[in-house]
């Protein structure tokens, strides 16, 4: 079975491209409807521009959208959340409410408690709900937590992550500050700016790739330049489940790193390190053994792992297909939970992965406004 | 406008999906007929998957689907070849024949002598015909010619370039031999192994890049291990249009590498390195100075170069995004014929590109079954 | 002139010899005396392997040398301290007490205490001090020092340093545990396991870099295994001079990291980055434009940094190079007091640096004892 | 034992230094005589920067130096030959017929007639007669041999070698055209410019590495730019012993690459590769596993590599250590030639290899002079 859906916004960036994209990638779904622009002539254009035929399935805002949607017999089977990121919770709330499935874009909500109130009516409801947390898509990302799974580097002793990026300081250079506007308007992006943009990428990545969650931190915000409003540069003391040490560091003002998440895991047997310079690779070192390089798509590979890859290795897969396998993921369990069939190997990070996005980032919000003392991550 | 394509072949490896995807990622083509395979259940099948919804346009045979496109007054204005090698020629041929315009797999036919026929018939039916060599969609293959062509630097003395791959010493040991079977298989795929297959790669990325030609080749072919009938290891002296000096090398039992393409040009002035490995970097040195890092997306790219790149800089884009820049020269250039506006700057390699990569190859073989002297190419 | 030295210790390990090479490496001292062991027949069978002649200055014990070399006419400029930690304090005040200048290894000494009365002793002596951080001795390291303090990179903004070392798991895994045994003897190390050992190596190359100390930090340091003594894994948060943040991990159980001592510096303008790696590389990134790989030895290096290069660039020096560089600032600055000439662009770490590094180890382990709390740095 | 030797020349450049050095480094010899300038108070000046302290044995002339050392009851055990090119052959001759034996720069000699006698003279004398091809000193070189004479990568299939070089072009636009000068000359060079200055550095790298010789070439050789003398850029197909395949390429014009010497060698188990980039480093590969990194010192490695370290692993040992692993093999040898002790597994490159050196640049010689056929290699 091929899965319908809808999308509200992706008109105004490069990431609604990637959503449908990434949806349609595998031909588990079709988009059919969408409200891709406030602006209906916009929003028709693009449909046109993305195949949607049926004119009639493009609304002036999504309660209308998620109201029609719901009434057709052949009404889309999930939505995708393309908007800016105070809006995620509102819309959330009401495709959810209208019984529709849900894709979104993190952060899933402003707070936490939005966020639970998400979680809790999905789970009412009994509605899938995906957040896009892209890197956990990397097929090198599932094998890393196969290999922890089946104790192949033994107990974790330690965890180090980091998401350096440059393109806040390219933009105050080059004077193309539009990101920098919006991304620095606490109204539009919350009280969090670096550390909610891009470390709760790390937060979710250790977490999809070890199993382990922060229980606590210690954090420190920097505004650099200082007349910027939200922190561009902060520092993370974490303690993961059982007690493991670790650390996580994000910017936006790290010249000569464009996107570089790196993450470093330790373990009483061996390490596994991942980095999106070469997203497709694995090292893998086990104790007083050279260092291995794993690669996508060969043999020895776990399967689940392997299931993840669409070419011959040394053909590079990047940000478009990791996204693709969050959609992979959804739109297989989704699939399974209608049809009643097998969901199969494939996964994607949920809404209560994005709740604890956003506990994370309030409890090192709360750290860096009290001296930097720890603070335990609320993650109910 | 949008661009209506039909395609043959494609249902029965991973490349027809590669098809797929590129030809629509920029929203400048749909698929709407095809032969996808010989089987038509199969090739319904696949139109279903596609969304390709009349099934009227799915075609029993290549012939039957030339002439009843080319009927419709709304029939494709492009078709995409995926079929094996050894019927691109008469395929090419046929649709050439019925006015159609056609982007077509590498190696454009089994011979120069088919080559220069399809080239000759594009010329007096004046239609497009493209081959999709996926390397030189890459962005930054662009920004080295833009920068080679403005003279940074300077004129060219020396280029080395290398295509190592593993994957048959990988099957061989594997038992995996699908592949093996056909690659290796004289009827299938022509006189020369490794050579056609990923050699032409690297002699079609070095014109692109530089805009420079074999002239004359000594070749030494080696099939490794002996009991193979094809060559697996090519070691190629190359001279190129002004005497400029260069060697190529191309494997497919170079254990531990995987898709290895590597070009290194120098120039009186500086050099310019390019590797598969990070297909969005460039290696750039001026003589006396530090070597430079250049990576996709970034202001300081010439707007050529920049256009093809459609994320953030450090958001991976790969094997299909390049294969997507391909059609989009493709596309681009076949909407300007069509409505006379302008083509703009996105380039593809041409049926011209095909026969050279052929005469390459023959020229090759000639040298390799002459003791290794120096042959010229016949490029015309 | 060239300086006579002595040397106390350096028969037990690999360090005594680096030691010797290093300090005879530019003709500017050579060994004359020492007690390189407790067994004099050792210290003999030594000084006949490294070529001192007059076997009556191979001493029982370092007083005995201290006083028989200060009441010689031609007794030795400088001693070289390499023996155990606990040792260096009682030593290195004998030997200032006698007027004799000193080299000796890092930890200083096992506390501030300590530390602070030799470096008074010293200046009331008048007597040159120098402690070997071998990693400030690499030319790239001044070459960073010099962009900096020339404004390069501008006002800096973060700092991130590292020194991840895998040898404890090794030894623990293969039972070669006899520098563990030491090493995590809190008798012999002093009370700091990982942090006072490579930790101080981090902070060191940090302030030779940029200038800059740190202030406060908190730190958490973590047994890893937990029956082993002393910490193994450090990780700490820095506030440099001028409120810099910045981070510091030290772990010697990171496997796949054999001595990965890596700093990264932040500026408004741009960034400079060094690994221990590729020492002879520095990765400079100017804000907007392409990284750079600045490497040793070239003609665009500040001349104080080309002056520490003594092969051709590309030629690799490494451990006992940059170990020499030391000994050729204290060399050349020891001579420019005795002769009265220029002391050159040499430099060397001090006794102060010494001090430093032992109040910052002091500071993490009140940090670490009081929940990982802010704690100053006493660097007086 | 402590070896005594005598040194001529290496006062006009930085190898002298390096011999010296390298020769003394593991206390196997001390240097106490030399001829190290035409001029003789040059000459002492450097016997006191050496710690030569009998003056008397600083000799005017290579003549009367070897005439009074082999004189002396306590002479020299043996000279290091460290003098322009086109000198190595009459020195090393006369040393030879003094009964002294010797280390020598390459190139041995300026044809093979020269080399073939020096080498017939030191067999007939029964002296050993050491090459200092520097790079097969690195442990990791050994390493590379050990695995593969224990068929760890099964049957060699193919082998690549390159040594780019820029110092040329950036002599060129720098203006510091001394060394340009010299090694342009045919006169002082021989025949050969950049093939027997470092394409032979290639050649017995592979020798040392794989047990392979070359059979016969395909050479081509160009001068970058036109107007200089002697070739700068060298492309030579091989076929090593027992026809497997081969390439070569040197260049001293390619900007971006400084000492660049990489060896990669294929077998039908597995691979092996060496990158002067990271000389303390191995990447192998078995066929269908991931690439691993070898390193120095680890116990992992056979024991005659892990003897060639000095220094603990991660610890960067360099160009002059690799240069003193030549010395221990030779000082070992010699030693035990001496004492009828057991030799050990340390080695250096013979006065066979120095011959196999030139013979290979002569048959590239005679291949690009006639259209580049193919040439036997006269390794007599």
């Amino acid at each position: 079975m091929k899965l319908k859906f809808g999308m509200v916004g992706g008109g105004g960036g490069f990431i609604g491209d990637v959503h449908r994209h990434a949806a349609q990638m595998d031909d588990l779904a079709i988009l059919v409807a969408g409200c891709f622009s406030r602006d209906m002539d916009k929003s028709r254009a693009f449909a046109e521009k993305w195949n949607v035929t049926d004119l009639s399935r493009i609304y002036p805002d999504y309660q209308t959208m998620a109201a029609a949607e719901a009434a057709r017999t052949d009404g889309i089977d999930f939505v995708t959340i393309a908007t800016p990121n105070d809006t995620h919770y509102p819309i959330a709330k009401c495709f959810l409410e209208h019984g529709i499935h849900i894709m979104c874009d993190k952060p899933l909500a402003l707070d936490t408690a939005q966020g639970r109130e998400l979680a809790q009516l999905a789970k009412e409801k009994d509605l899938l709900f995906g957040v896009t947390y892209t890197y956990t898509g990397y097929a090198m990302i599932r094998q890393a937590r196969e290999m922890i799974d089946a104790g192949e580097i033994g107990r974790i002793t330690c965890i180090q992550g980091e998401y350096p990026q440059e393109w806040l300081a390219v933009s105050l250079v080059s004077g193309s500050s539009e990101q920098a506007t919006w991304r620095q308007d606490p109204a539009r992006s919350g009280a969090s700016g670096c550390c909610a943009d891009i470390g709760t990428h790390v937060e979710c990545l250790i977490a999809q790739m070890t199993g382990l969650h922060p229980k606590r931190v210690i954090a420190r915000f920097d505004s650099i330049p200082s007349d910027i409003p939200l922190e561009t540069n902060a520092q993370i003391m974490v303690e993961f489940d059982g007690g493991v040490p670790g650390m996580i560091w994000t910017s936006q003002i790290a010249t000569g790193h464009e996107t570089e998440l790196n993450v470093r895991i330790f373990g009483e047997k061996g390490s596994i390190e991942w980095s999106h310079l070469r997203p497709w690779a694995l090292r893998v070192t086990r104790v007083n053994q050279p260092p291995q390089t794993y690669t996508n798509n060969r043999d020895y590979l776990y399967p689940a792992a392997k299931a993840l890859c669409r070419l011959p290795s040394g053909h590079i897969e990047g940000f478009y297909e990791a996204f693709g396998n969050l959609y992979r993921g959804f739109c297989t369990n989704l699939i399974a939970k209608k049809t009643g069939g097998d969901p199969g190997t494939f996964r994607y990070p949920t809404v209560e992965d994005g709740v604890r996005g956003i506990a994370f980032v309030e409890a090192c919000l709360q750290s860096n406004a009290n001296h930097n003392v720890w603070v335990n991550v609320d993650a109910r």
